[in-house]
């Protein structure tokens, strides 16, 4: 990122009259039409597995509506306007399930429209303690009655399958006709307003929303209604996966008014009415359970069946229970997870909500990973890509290591998938697809996806980072070897010797994290990571080995594995190729990137960016200028490997041609920046990612949350101003606490001890909150704290300081003695 | 190519029980239903504007039924799997126009079909004097009576718009009644039987086909029959493109025997039946009249019109003339092109066919490109590629220079196009498309498509040496300038300056000719190539500021031209930089192709080649391996900028590692291998070019002729074997006879002098045959040959002879002492 152009200064982003500053509450105190992509995006609520957008509970405006169930897809054959061999086949989008939020609401036979309502009092707002969206409004209907309107909407954290929602609605002064339509709605084919208004606003294309399929995906399989218990379901099949889901809700009415109730089902409508002879001052209450069953391939009868069941058991308790487990889990999720800057309350309030959707993309994901926009809308089509990995893992390793595992092992169950991928694209051992629902590779440009191979090595980054945090040797052996062996193998045959005597190890053809750069030889982030992907998978095996278990002959078994291919492994890893410029004194991005020239970001037009949306690809792949930071994430991610001048040299080099294209930029270069001693930078980068999405910086946050940023923050937090990294198996601490804070307090488990680490100017303080003792180094001196025995450790400052911002590129020489000079293609 | 894999021995390729050799036509003696794809190849006829494929007159049994007419096509927005900023948007293919080739016969109510027909005679046959495909067969029909059925079928080489069809059926021995009916048939909307053959056989993708496009592409708009006049018309528009097309023919029935005559039109078909009391001895002879006329946008009903006009002219002539016009045009062909190999049939026979496919390509083809498979097939969607520049021009520039002139003004017309796409892909200047019809760029691969600029110089390339060997300046000055300079324009904006300093000029992030390795620095086809087009782009403005006319005014002003631009052309042309790598002594294909792996091409299973259809871009990519001369071609090219050395060295490294997948290859390799001595591999490369469609040796000649290797056979004959040359302007002759040719014989018209150069084993003999005067230098001696005064110069031998092929590369040594090794991929 240029910071001239991209970072912010150092302010509030959030018009306060609008959105209060609180420390564990978003509240929106004024509803707005302009902005509902992004006000549905930020209201939404999910829990891995079922995702509700933030859609006003009426169902007529919006920009999205949404209802996700992770990993419940559609597949269609991918067509390439040129086909070549090996090229993605199976198109996958995550589909846009039955709408069971609309509950319209309608006096003296108006409806309810907020646009166009008298709305006297407005608020809409969800505690993250709570995990419960609530709104409450006074509405002056069009004859000049006042009524009260409140309604709540919350995915259950405890009951994977469960939503609950509430309406409740009293005429305040008069009397009036009520009627109140509660519907689940399949909104296929056609009724997605997004699209719509999309091409009537003559949008052009954005690769990073979702495909679009103009047919019927879900296939109608049942439908039921009934007006005696209330129930409504819905159930069908996708029509080319064959996937099955199945809907139900369970209706509870309660008022003292007279009312009648008519349930009626269709194809794609299942609703219950209720028509009130509403009194002043009588509340009229409904609550609404839904659920949700989704399935491979079960037919939708039987999923209608658990459905029955899952709302047969959650009616037979009381209901206040729903929202006590919520609260538990919540606690629970904050006591392991919470980060908290004291004396902010705007930037406590930004932190709570980015670790909060890292939950609601997460908690209950079991069996699947991490749609780029978690469960909160259908941006990337809801593929998940290494974001997961090297974004949310991290944070979820060290908070909440169980949500980990299970995103581990949903990749050991893609194995298969990926070996057949690997002989596809004449390899040895598995490559893993750069993004994928179903294990297939679904990337159908492949500059910027399948030649990612980069994401073998970023699984095998994060099952490692797990092992060590964790201890979890169990799943290391039993799974996790598989993964590190197969995605090795891939790495050994897909790079070659230079030759017999040079003994470098050379990786051509590949893309690494910046995709303004594709396909280039020696990506050194993907060379780094390559070499931690094969010195770990030697390491796992030469474990097992030691231990001379049966394990160990069971997995040279099972994987077909000789001693010689652990020692090739270890040579390929010691004689991997590290580009270097030894004039410049810095790591190119590959080998060739500094033969590119420079373009001059200083001088690019506002309108002319993102990059991505104004050049062809040939046009930005011909220049030095980053999508998003590559090298530096190597600096964080490998920090130990190299030395405190280079990271700075590195960083100076790479910062100024960094555009922050991608919301996976910021995060990354304030953790450097931080590191390096660009604090005012690093906080800047810092802010920019904190509001990503709530002040939709990069104007797509209606296509849903920005997990990988999210999850990026809290490592900004932890790992850029709180200094924590865990290179090599040991834990250390060296802070970056920005000046005008007074205080940074940021929780990591290790081996099961829950470390709260409290950094202030002048000192760190390590408390154990759970376990019993944990070993850190701060700042070069080795602690050991244990429960109850409170350390604090002196620091003298915050690392070192640099003025200003890293020297523009241009300007610089080359070891030709030759100034680099810099250009904007196309003025 | 690696000539132990593809290069064939010298040895003839047809069955000549099937194809006997006759120097003047090709003759198939045995019908085969099995290879109907080639043999309507084969047998098509053409003139570059309208072309019919070989399709039975019955019109049942076919692989392809084909009828193209040159740049008539239909649009759609392109697809892309995964969009970005300029992407090719327009889809662009050749329409398979409505079928009047059928003339279907029934006797004794039992159709002719002559897969399952008992014929005890057959020869279809096509003399490339007479440029008429005649058939001629004798069936015993089920019910055992002899029927003797001659037909013929010419394309008008004379009148542009006109087809001569004519059917003649005589019953030997018996009576019977006979059913002649004769269609024009509009096939589009499913009825064409190569895809639905190509999915029934689960055939795979093959991005050589054409485009497919799954709707109704002819919008009917006439439709008329008279059973008075014979006459028969359909007219229609492309739903899309909004071109439209009229079909009308005559029918002239001719018999002894009594008949009745119907007449029927409808949306898509329109038909003449005949139905005949037919006595034996008593010919039937039908002759139908067709005529196509197309528009960009001209009412059917008037194109209607003016095939009414044609018919009309021509029916008022004797028929003899269209088919003694045909002779003259051929005859006058001939005598311009013919070359000759005294004593060799066969291989004269399959010479005078490629030659003649090109006449048929390109003849009328006014205002249009020659599309890669002429008109005799929807292969490559019916594009215009650099194959007409580099491939085709050559030989009509020197034999048939309006014909060129024609092709240049063409991509004149088509440079505001190409300024547009400049603009999209941020240059100045201006772009042409990598494949077109229309002038947008059509290819929807940019890796192998938009990235080869070097299409920019192809056509300047053409444009000055159409110059050079005519002396047309006029077509320079006044249109061709433009071309030269918006060109020049986008290299100089394109590359970049190293440094102030260093004084090389670079090309970053571009393809050249070799597509199995794309988006490179510096390839050395492509700056070379460049090289070349700014300094005639220079030379050009220079020649007309000298002349300092008011052209020179004109041209300033008319491309806003300043005296500081063409010096920084100059510039720019000499600090281009040319890869060279000093140790191996070889040109790399760029900047970095030395440092790719080495492709084992020895040990490549045979089942996986070519290798586009067997591996994903990314593993051919990252190799050393060439789908086609890429280096090899700039070696020809431009002679005078490498030494013989260089030539010889270069060659020798690159001929192991190019495949020949691309049939642009084997000619370019047999010009280079004769020029530096390996003469039984020039000889070898020579008839694996000559025969690619007669042999089908690349298996997909059932797409069309391969317009731009018939056009390379004239330049392996004239530059390879011939020696003929024409650098920096003047002609030059250095054969390189084959050890067992008695001679060769070619033309080349020079500034209006036709010069025959006939070339024996130790002498070269030019005479002139039409014009004046011409001076060439023959083996280093200045010759001018006058009228009517042949020169004779003594050879002391045919150029350098080395035995047997090119080393192998790998075992090679690198400048570190390092030895080259090779793999197979996935192997």
């Amino acid at each position: 990122m240029s910071p001239s152009h991209q970072a912010p200064p150092a302010q509030d982003y959030l018009d306060r009259s609008r959105w209060p500053a609180d420390g564990w509450r978003l509240a929106e105190t004024r509803f707005d039409s302009s902005d509902l992509g992004v006000t549905e995006t930020l209201f939404s609520v999910g829990n891995g597995y079922l995702g509700l957008r933030g859609n006003v509970e009426e169902g007529r405006e919006s920009h999205t509506h949404g209802t996700f169930v992770n990993g419940f897809h559609e597949t269609w054959p991918i067509q390439h306007a040129e086909e070549a061999f090996g090229f993605a086949k199976v198109g996958q989008t995550i589909v846009n399930v039955p709408d069971a939020k609309v509950i319209r609401l309608y006096i003296d036979d108006e409806p309810l429209l907020l646009p166009v309502a008298d709305i006297l009092e407005y608020e809409r707002a969800i505690d993250f303690r709570e995990g419960v969206l609530r709104r409450e409004l006074l509405w002056r209907t069009p004859a000049g009655k006042r009524v009260r309107v409140r309604s709540s909407r919350m995915v259950s954290f405890h009951d994977k399958h469960l939503a609950v929602l509430s309406f409740e609605v009293t005429m305040l002064d008069d009397a009036a006709p009520v009627a109140i339509s509660s519907q689940m709605l399949n909104r296929q084919d056609g009724e997605d307003e997004y699209h719509v208004r999309a091409e009537a606003m003559g949008a052009g294309f954005d690769p990073r929303r979702s495909e679009r399929l103009d047919r019927r995906v879900l296939d109608p399989q049942h439908h039921c209604s009934d007006v005696e218990t209330g129930r409504v379901e819905l159930g069908y099949r996708t029509h080319d996966s064959g996937m099955t889901l199945a809907v139900a809700a369970d209706h509870i009415f309660e008022t003292e008014n007279t009312y009648t109730t008519r349930a009626h089902s269709e194809d794609d409508l299942a609703k219950m009415t209720y028509r009130v002879d509403a009194q002043p001052g009588q509340p009229i209450r409904l609550t609404k359970l839904v659920t949700y069953h989704t399935s491979r391939g079960v037919p939708a009868r039987e999923l209608v069946d658990r459905c029955r069941r899952t709302l047969d058991r959650v009616r037979e308790q009381d209901l206040e229970q729903q929202y006590e487990h919520q609260r538990a889990w919540l606690a629970d999720f904050w006591e392991r997870s919470d980060v908290e800057v004291p004396g902010n309350e705007a930037i406590q309030q930004a932190i709570r909500w980015n670790l909060f959707q890292v939950a609601q993309a997460s908690a209950r994901a079991e069996g699947h990973g991490f749609p780029a926009k978690g469960v909160s809308g259908s941006g990337y089509s809801g593929h998940y890509f290494w974001d997961t990995e090297i974004y949310v893992l991290p944070f979820l390793t060290y908070t909440s290591p169980h949500i980990a595992r299970g995103a581990l092992r949903f990749r050991y169950s893609l194995l298969d998938h990926a070996r057949k991928r690997a002989t596809e694209l004449a390899q040895q051992g598995a490559l893993y697809a750069w993004r994928t629902i179903n294990g297939e590779e679904a990337s159908a440009y492949y500059a910027a996806g399948t030649a990612q191979y980069h994401i073998n090595a970023d699984i095998s980054y994060a099952l490692t980072q797990y092992v060590r945090a964790t201890g979890d040797t169990d799943f290391l052996t039993r799974e996790g070897i598989d993964v590190l062996v197969e995605t090795a193998r891939m790495w050994a045959d897909l790079g070659f010797w230079r030759s017999e005597e040079d003994g470098t190890f050379h990786i051509h053809g590949v893309t690494g994290p910046d995709e303004y750069t594709t396909v280039v030889n020696d990506n050194l982030f993907t060379n780094v990571m390559a070499r931690h992907n094969l010195a770990r998978a030697a390491d796992a095996v030469r474990m097992l080995a030691e231990r001379d278990g049966p394990q160990y002959d069971q997995v040279l078994a099972r994987l077909d594995l000789r001693e010689s291919e652990i020692a090739e492994w270890e040579r390929v890893a010691a004689g991997m190729a590290i580009p270097y410029d030894e004039h410049l004194g810095v790591h190119p991005q590959d080998q060739h990137f500094l033969e590119r020239e420079v373009w001059d970001l200083d001088h690019t037009p506002l309108d002319r960016r993102p990059l991505l949306l104004n050049y062809h690809p040939l046009v930005i792949y011909r220049f030095q200028v980053l999508k998003q930071a590559d090298v530096v994430l190597a600096l964080f991610l490998h920090g130990d490997e190299f030395t405190a001048d280079q990271k700075r040299a590195d960083f100076e080099y790479y910062d100024p041609i960094t555009t922050g294209d991608s919301t996976l930029s910021a995060v990354v270069q304030s953790i450097m920046a931080a590191e390096v001693g660009y604090a005012d930078l690093a906080y800047r980068y810092f802010l920019s990612a904190l509001f990503v999405d709530l002040a939709d910086r990069h104007h797509n946050t209606s296509d849903g949350v920005h997990v990988a940023s999210t999850g990026g923050v809290w490592s900004a937090l932890a790992c850029g101003f709180g200094g924590f990294r865990d290179h090599g198996g040991s834990f250390t601490i060296d802070p970056r606490l920005p000046e005008h804070w007074e205080g940074l307090v940021y929780r990591v488990t290790l081996h099961g001890t829950r470390v709260r680490v409290t950094v202030r100017p002048a000192e760190v303080e390590l408390v154990v909150e759970d376990g019993d003792a944990a070993t850190l180094t701060v700042r070069d001196q080795l602690v050991t704290v244990t429960k109850g025995e409170p350390v604090t450790v002196q620091l003298h400052g915050q690392g070192p300081r640099l003025e200003g911002e890293p020297p523009p590129v241009p300007g610089r020489r080359r070891s030709d003695g030759t100034v680099i000079t810099a250009i904007v293609p196309g003025c």
